[in-house]
């Protein structure tokens, strides 16, 4: 190699000379004038970790309105029952595999399983089993799914030192703030990037709801932010594959780390998020850091969180609210339908203009299976994209009858659906918002009818019962490890 | 929330509609059509992930030159001194107290100490112990310290799976070409935007290793880049804490982590790298795939590997060695220096200017300590930089006689030295290239004697001398574990 030039030296030198530990204000500020030369970042906010810090550090349960903690309990029951829901997966199997002969003390348990993991596997299985069927619950601002990452870490952590319920729903709420927040601050420009945020973002999460019950101070809990920040997980790239489930799986996982380190002193920047070399900078375009700092405690991103009510797209979610409806309503059979009639936004065909899936997986890229599934089924969850699903003769005979026309003033949150009978009737429903989006939010019912048959064949009926009972009274528990123990195969 | 636009939509559509596993090639070209009109990212290249993973999978032993397998030793044997060297700082004390109730079956050592880990904590540990002075390798082309990430995880993994010393070795080049390729393709503007680059691209280093040693088959090794992409670590504003330490441990963790899903098949995308979506594009503005594809087996990166011989900032090093030089050959004691002119370029001013260093860690940042301790102890190690030798009396005495003058004739890596004696001589040294550098390598036995030194007051000598055999002697070892064994305290 022949002669360095100087941008490279200056590099060399800069960081040769920061050894790691307590150089501090002396060495980053001769970092800070060495690298300054080569390069015009842009100028750093100020305060941002640390605002965020002391707020998770000082916020306390009673401080929560009650309509927030009201979407904490569904942001908990919807996670049990999709992490349940995914455990048996082959993705699930592979990792559990995988991980086994490393895996530490039986702390904690894995979901709808009977084996028991130390904290930070626990935690990493968990999320992977909350994603698989991309079924868990969105923060629509920014597509975070802000369950996994948190709760996976906060649930495993709770079997391994004493939480009440109500120190567990503050954690969560306080993980999915965190989360979010930082979310916001960078998104779309990060998500656009190629980042899948869930994984980015969502190590701050876990970091902040782990470090609160574990009673971090304000400069440990600056640390956990910063050693969270140092390990975002997951590309969009990756969606597709097995390595998409991955993602929260391992937020959950590296943010507790995180928090575990920083419990014990292990120390970072004090401005990671904000720092001209910090996070936001370094991963996004865009920085828009009020949305970290503005209104703590009082706005709350958690009361944006949604659940999907369908196991598909949400482009389809329309159209499958629009025929469960009316089935319901008129109490219609798959005999009675002559044909059906639906004007759907470009979108509809666009993702999902399969006409004949052969596959279970397939039939959620297919208007044609979603609509006809619904009307024969009064459902679209998990079982109703299966093989035996697309494979079923009435739903088949049906499918071909579904005929959707593009109409471009049809918005892809809206849907005109017309059911034409035999006997000449036409029933009609247009929906402006589907269920599970923020306008028409699933009911408590419904999130536990998809609960039940995301468990069934998993656990039994009457420990479904007691599980689902569990999370809606987690602020009445002792301890909120209860939560796990009733979610395991027994 | 008001209603979302049409391009959010296109974004929750596309994410909501693909489940995390199996959806395959259809799923795949769903998103990509939608994805399509929201940005237009740079057009992918073709197979680069595969064409690295083909090569790792089938590079053997035997295809070493004898010039790399010489340098792997190198690598091997400066790593694992700077390993035992940081084992009892305070960071890693407080890794380990962090970490052992977490950690599975003591399968691995935690080398220069006592506990054992499982072998992913253990790869964690020994990785951030090997980077607490900043004292490990550099590949000058990228700044990566390629030991940190691969080695910790190879050696660990080495005590868990039998591996013989020539497998070893080779995981151990195929490791550095990993990362070091990977970094080439990316650096300089990968690194400017603030990342760690040595936990960015280590983290390939260290599943490439580790998969060559489960062996992998090909399409298995690219699930585990695939992982490792998804893994990236460490931001540069974390330097100057704990936190840059736990980049190369944390890598060495993600990538053994990657490798071992993919071992039972946890899958990932096939284009993880270069895909529009992928790593390069997404973490970087500048994408050369032909520095990870082009010379595969015949250019190597290992060989380009530096070690440091001198514990301090790359900017020091031609002034230092210039003292050591002089002080050697003409027997200076302190006393008879009466002063001493330096010619350096600017940077040294700027970086290390500091006159009165009180601190050990001050030292480093002080051309007149480095100069005075130079002349007075004939090193410049780790306890050159210590409280005590910044304190001692002597050389007080000699650094406020260093007299260094800015130059800008000088080049970074130039110095001109000259030492005036008080019987009138003047003892002059020019330098091109310090020892260290590409151009003039520490010779085998100036390694030995940084080794010897890092592990002083933690192995015995005895202990030394083996340990150090061991490296030397690894590929005539059965077992490369041996290596580990023989680096604990006992």
């Amino acid at each position: 190699m022949s002669t360095i030039d100087r941008r490279d030296f200056l590099r060399v030198a800069t960081v040769a000379s920061l050894a790691a530990t307590g150089a501090g204000a002396t060495t980053l500020a001769l970092s800070t004038s060495a690298e300054a030369q080569t390069t015009s970042p842009p100028a750093a906010a100020k305060g941002v970790t640390r605002t965020l810090a002391k707020y998770v550090v000082e916020a306390k349960y009673e401080d929560l309105p009650a309509s927030v903690r009201k979407e904490g309990l569904r942001t908990l029951l919807n996670w049990v029952g999709v992490a349940v829901g995914g455990s048996h997966h082959e993705t699930v199997d592979c990792a559990v595999a995988a991980l086994s002969p490393f895996s530490g003390p039986p702390q904690a348990s894995i979901l709808g399983r009977k084996e028991r993991f130390d904290i930070m596997n626990a935690a990493f299985i968990n999320g992977v089993s909350s994603h698989i069927f991309d079924f868990d619950d969105t923060h629509l601002k920014t597509i975070i799914h802000p369950g996994g990452p948190v709760v996976s870490a906060i649930l495993a952590f709770a079997e391994y030192h004493a939480v009440s319920g109500k120190d567990f729903l503050n954690a969560l709420v306080l993980g999915v703030e965190t989360e979010c927040r930082i979310g916001n601050a960078v998104y779309p420009d990060h998500y656009d990037r190629g980042w899948h945020i869930t994984g980015t973002a969502g190590v701050f999460g876990s970091a902040a709801a782990t470090g609160k019950l574990l009673g971090l101070n304000e400069q440990q809990m600056i640390w956990a932010l910063g050693l969270a920040a140092s390990q975002p997980v997951g590309l969009r790239e990756s969606f597709g594959s097995m390595n998409k489930s991955f993602n929260p799986g391992r937020a959950a996982n590296n943010g507790m780390t995180a928090a575990i380190l920083a419990s014990k002193n292990y120390t970072s920047s004090n401005e990671m998020i904000e720092a001209k070399r910090g996070w936001a900078n370094t991963i996004s375009t865009k920085q828009d850091y009020r949305e970290i700092t503005e209104g703590l405690g009082t706005r709350y991103e958690t009361l944006l969180n949604t659940y999907k009510p369908f196991a598909c797209g949400i482009v389809l979610h329309p159209a499958i609210d629009a025929a469960i409806q009316l089935r319901n309503q008129y109490k219609i059979t798959p005999e009675q339908v002559d044909h059906v009639d639906l004007r759907v936004n470009p979108l509809v065909l666009e993702l999902t203009g399969k006409k004949t899936p052969n596959e279970g997986l397939e039939g959620k890229f297919s208007v044609y299976h979603a609509v006809a599934v619904a009307i024969v089924e009064g459902a679209a969850g998990e079982k109703q994209f299966s093989n035996r699903a697309v494979r079923d003769p009435v739903v088949v005979a049906l499918r071909v009858r579904v005929i959707p026309i593009i109409d471009a003033s049809i918005k892809p949150e809206q849907v005109e659906l017309t059911i034409i009978l035999k006997d000449g009737r036409k029933l009609h429903k247009r929906i402006e918002h589907a269920v599970g989006s923020t306008e028409v939010p699933m009911s408590d019912s419904a999130l536990e009818a998809k609960f039940a048959d995301l468990a069934d064949g998993i656990l039994p009926k009457a420990q479904i019962v007691r599980l689902m009972e569990s999370c809606w009274e987690v602020e009445k528990l002792s301890s909120a490890a209860a939560v796990a123990k009733a979610a395991v195969q027994v």
